[in-house]
């Protein structure tokens, strides 16, 4: 297990740190599955629930993207609304749209269904997961990322009952039910930071946050009512309890929030491509502050390879060789994407010297 | 017509032009259509292209708000692809969806589609809508806002054939063949000045151009793709052949855009809800520099008064009674608000005092 206190070898680790790196690291959100064509064989047989909760499944589309682009983390193969599965309520993913559940949360009695995580019952086979990923993978070459959705994302998709663009429902009860609000927001933050905690004991190196939808909200909305849940989850991951590791804060359409976000806590704050990352790096307080992750725009893996080629050196000249800049994509991997980009991608990203 | 030279009595003109006013001005982007019964009882008899290109009807629906709300502009009854379907392309408005159609631009023969707009025979019907808007508006009460799609936006439902979430297609034009692309941007380009300056030379008083999808692209790919022909339609709309009038540039998501937005034309710059209207004015250059509109979240309408009230306050006083804000949303009126809170809403603006 790495700590601050013991300087880790592993470049992303490094980066995290804002320690110096020999290459920038690289890594991307959605690598596990997608659009590997190796995972598309697995997806065939199980489903995905079936794949992210079982140990060696889950474990070997987690290193399918370090064995054929060998990116410098790996990241645990599964899905914002894992913790919530994990305790018994019925989320289908439906394809085409995302995570549907038929018993929406609208009033209070509707909290009791949201019981506390138990780590050692419900979370078994993601801790098995990664007790293997540990094992497969070189520590100086890979480090584990944790996977954890955020309060706010998992509370819009509960309250919908479905993705929302507006999240009508969502809001109204910020404003019209604060209290049945709060009760929500906390009730999640207690799951979602035994999930995280639960991968951090089981040996994940790093956890990334994932408040995938919170740029629907304004910067009022986000202090009011999601900061305060944001700050304790944050803090709570640095329990004397588990070891501590970085902790990435990641969303989108965060452009007016970064300050916010980063206030409420993260060692690295990730950013989307509607962002300049040089720009979004001195608002946030520059490398004597964060690090930062980022920040291509996942559309431009569709276009030629000398596009992706320019847009990722701008990125990288954007960011100038400054310790603690990991080179991610702005968002997930779009379903099409042709692996080969990605390959090529890597590869320019590792052999890249200012 | 209203010049710069001589002072317009209406709330809304003079806010434009950063001049005192007694009371804030206040108008609803989607005020004609979607909330109202009234509008409502129309579109069960016509489709949207009817009521859109029927003078009459256009001009009733124009009016309903201004006769239900009071608000001090009145807008056009139009969508973003009018012009499109004034040169012929065969686009629907598919409930649920959106612009629809079944033949994308997709390579440079495609572009032979987009055939200049001629005012006098594809405008007929909206310039007759705008005269007789003209004559039922007391120019002193209420002001007639044209409406303009802006090219990116258009270039968005041709190219992916219909509304979109990621623009992969857009966005691979512009980059993989930017000869296309700027081609493509010119002849819309094009089309909606002379639809803009059709609907001026006719009558309004003002012009809004919605860029409404425009926050799908970061700082550097609006720059490069979009900012130059936005310069161009903002001065276009400023030629010596049509009346000079205040010019609304508007957009969502659009919190790392402004300064770009700002420096390529508008004398008012809409803003969204995902911004603090205070900080976003001053990174404008405050009410020095321009006028700005805006900036209530539309999902507000959907919550209690006691929270439309306290939301459209904080908005207000951050506008600090300044000469240059218009209230308005953050985006269109949603289609389930309740026409009893934009009465109540309203209200309230009129009679505020700072």
């Amino acid at each position: 297990m790495k700590s601050p206190q013991t300087e880790p070898a592993n470049r992303f680790l490094r980066a995290c740190l804002r320690l110096p790196t020999d290459r920038t690291p690289v890594w991307y959100m959605r690598q596990a599955g997608r659009s590997l064509p190796e995972f598309r064989e697995v997806r065939k047989r199980h489903s995905f629930f079936e794949v992210a909760s079982t140990p060696a499944l889950c474990a070997e589309v987690t290193l399918q993207p370090v064995r054929r682009l060998g990116v410098d983390a790996a990241i645990l193969f599964s899905d914002i609304v894992a913790p919530l599965v994990a305790i018994g309520l019925d989320i289908q993913l439906v394809e085409g749209t995302g995570p549907v559940t038929a018993r929406p949360i609208r009033e209070r009695a509707d909290l009791e269904a949201l019981r506390p995580l138990d780590p050692e019952r419900d979370m078994s086979s993601v801790r098995e997961a990664i007790g293997m990923l540990r094992e497969a993978l070189a520590p100086t070459d890979t480090a584990l990322i944790g996977f954890v959705g955020a309060p706010f994302t998992l509370a819009g998709y509960l309250v919908e009952g479905k993705p929302s663009r507006d999240f009508v429902r969502t809001k109204r009860m910020m404003f019209d039910e604060p209290e049945l609000w709060d009760g929500l927001m906390r009730r999640l933050t207690e799951i979602v930071l035994d999930f995280g905690r639960g991968q951090i004991a089981a040996g994940a190196q790093a956890i990334q946050i994932f408040d995938s939808w919170i740029g629907a909200l304004g910067p009022r909305e986000y202090a009011r009512f999601v900061q305060p849940h944001m700050r304790r989850l944050f803090d709570g991951l640095r329990a004397p309890s588990v070891p501590e590791v970085p902790r990435i804060h990641f969303g989108t359409g965060t452009g007016t929030l970064l300050e916010l976000m980063a206030e409420a806590g993260g060692d690295v704050i990730g950013l989307d491509w509607r962002v300049n990352l040089d720009e979004a790096w001195a608002r946030l307080g520059g490398p004597e502050r964060v690090s930062v992750q980022g920040n291509l725009d996942p559309v431009t893996l569709m276009t030629s390879w000398e596009t992706v080629r320019a847009e990722a050196e701008t990125v990288l000249r954007q960011a100038a060789g400054r310790p603690g800049h990991i080179f991610n994509l702005g968002h997930g991997i779009l379903p099409e994407t042709d692996a080969a980009q990605l390959e090529r991608l890597t590869g320019f990203i590792h052999e890249f010297r200012m």
